[in-house]
């Protein structure tokens, strides 16, 4: 018995191996320390003022949107959402991107996948500005199923003391807004794939009642990342907290940044429903109350703003390409998330 | 259509919420920032006479050894080997641990191997000093196996500047060292399967050859961490290089860190083979060539050390709990290992 028949050959990579590396090191700066192979990934730490700013860290996986992904040959935008989820999670802190590490996992590595997974990383690493520091692929014939990826990934960031949000600034008054997001970024898709499959339609139809786009492209738009509009106003301490909308849904998420005694009042009619989500409820039967907890509905980001900022906050967030919706204010109350039905 | 009914029950997980949650604070020091329902773990960074070292990250998954940990009931290991791993690919470069953030993924939840996971990353995590800073859960049907898991990790670590280690300070005539291992470690558990099931043994059958060791045992024996024993001599300055004995064996990781024009000269009986390797090799009708690529072999680090030095640094090792072996030289010669014969 060889090595490599025991199911894994170490050398079937090598192929691809240099274009990776490349795209690996587009996304480096001089902060990186190239090291020729490395057991790690090394990089120096930001300082500011001569104090290290607080380290911020999110692992996250891509989840099932993988699957659409690869039917559309699509892996390197499903990728690349990992980066931009990623990238949210620690922008609900106050925190921008330092560094992305990956995990790729299949039965049998399929060099070209990792490759196109690799490239989504690097492209969307060097948008959020994030250097891709290290990663595993890893081929496991029993643990996964034939022809399909898994890909996971840890997102660092910094974030400065003063500017940590932590939910802990919100008050009674504050005004709740919605960010449109683009789609249904990396959230819904068992949902999602199996009103698809519901439907009879394929990715490459039109979506029933859209403006001619397709299925696929409604169902796999990239997942917006918000850190080029909205860090600046963090910096600038005029954002109260954030809540990144993924599993859980609005109120899921919003919830997890209110303080004991503060009740946001959501406005469930305060934004258009674009019309993939009306499409996954109709064809799915989803009930209004678990489209509200297994989709974003619209609403990729909320922030939440000191009343007397809010109109120009709204009015930054737009100037920077946002769509900014009012959906609703912080109460005096029980904390938690009340749902306004007109 | 409900939302549970496309496969996900984001609910399920609650019941040992509480539980993985006091894991995971078993591992915080005060350097952690306590976010109620963070979206991102946050944490200081340390400084070293006002000044942040380097930031070192790597990611691992646990591999395959997952699965005879799952038929041994012994997750929690598995899942700890994980954290050693991690943070020996870290020490290769001078890094000590600082934080750990971890993937884990089934076809469908089972919260009770959830908690076996989160129990071993903390167990292993307050061990080498690392604060188990974030993690992911993922329920994909599709995507996985039925009554698998897979746990991937992140680990992060510091170094300060004048502490790294990138191969450059290796030079001709230093002395190579072996740190033994504690059994195969996370590498060649595809081959070990394989053997396993050729041989008829079951896990809690007596290793044949061995002293009354189980299978079992002797296959899952934990990933040994050399962070403590080898830190203070980084510190000291006075180790030149290490390898991570991981896939690749000893030649494939000793060559990543050396410089051009030294060539590693290894004997290949220098020391004693572990009985579980030589029960593989014999089983598995393994070549010698392939057993040095696929398996540690009973060296689970390799350090270099200056030759005037080399006994003292042996013997500092020792001191610390290691079993240590000369292994070979560092020679001039076209970079690469040599194995010698006799």
């Amino acid at each position: 018995m060889r090595y490599r028949d025991a199911g894994v050959d170490i050398s079937r990579s090598d192929a691809i191996k240099d274009q990776v590396i490349a795209e690996i090191r587009s996304t480096w700066g001089p902060e990186v320390r190239p090291l020729v192979g490395g057991f790690a990934g090394v990089m120096r730490y930001p300082a500011v003022a001569g104090k290290p700013p607080m380290l911020a860290a999110t692992m996250d996986g891509v989840g099932t949107k993988l699957h659409l992904a690869m039917q559309a040959g699509r892996l390197d935008d499903a990728a690349a959402d990992l980066v931009y989820h990623g990238a949210n999670d620690l922008l609900v802190h106050g925190a921008r991107p330092l560094a992305f590490l990956d995990y790729v996992a299949q039965a049998k590595l399929a060099p070209e996948a990792v490759l196109d997974v690799v490239r989504g990383l690097a492209r969307a690493c060097r948008e959020v500005g994030a250097a891709l520091l290290g990663g595993e692929t890893a081929e496991m014939p029993d643990t996964y199923l034939p022809g399909v990826i898994d890909v996971a990934g840890c997102m660092l960031g910094t974030v400065d003391d003063d500017a940590l949000l932590d939910g802990s600034r919100v008050r009674v008054g504050d005004h709740v807004l919605g960010l449109a997001g683009s789609g249904l970024h990396t959230n819904g898709y068992s949902l999602a794939r199996r009103v698809l499959k519901a439907s009879g339609l394929t990715l490459s139809d039109a979506l029933p009642g859209g403006a001619g786009e397709r299925v696929g492209d409604a169902l796999l738009a990239p997942h917006r990342w918000y850190g080029r509009s909205v860090l600046p106003l963090v910096a600038a301490g005029r954002i109260r907290a954030m809540a990144h909308v993924t599993g859980g849904g609005i109120a899921g998420n919003l919830v997890r940044v209110l303080p004991e005694g503060c009740l946001a009042q959501v406005n469930a009619f305060a934004w258009p429903r674009p019309t993939v989500f009306q499409w996954l409820m109709q064809v799915g039967e989803v009930p209004e109350e678990d489209a509200r907890t297994a989709l974003n509905l619209g609403v990729g980001m909320v922030v939440v703003a000191d009343s007397g900022d809010a109109g120009a906050v709204t009015a930054a967030l737009q100037a920077a390409g946002e769509t900014v919706w009012p959906l609703g204010v912080i109460a005096s109350g029980e904390r938690g998330v009340e749902w306004l039905e007109s």
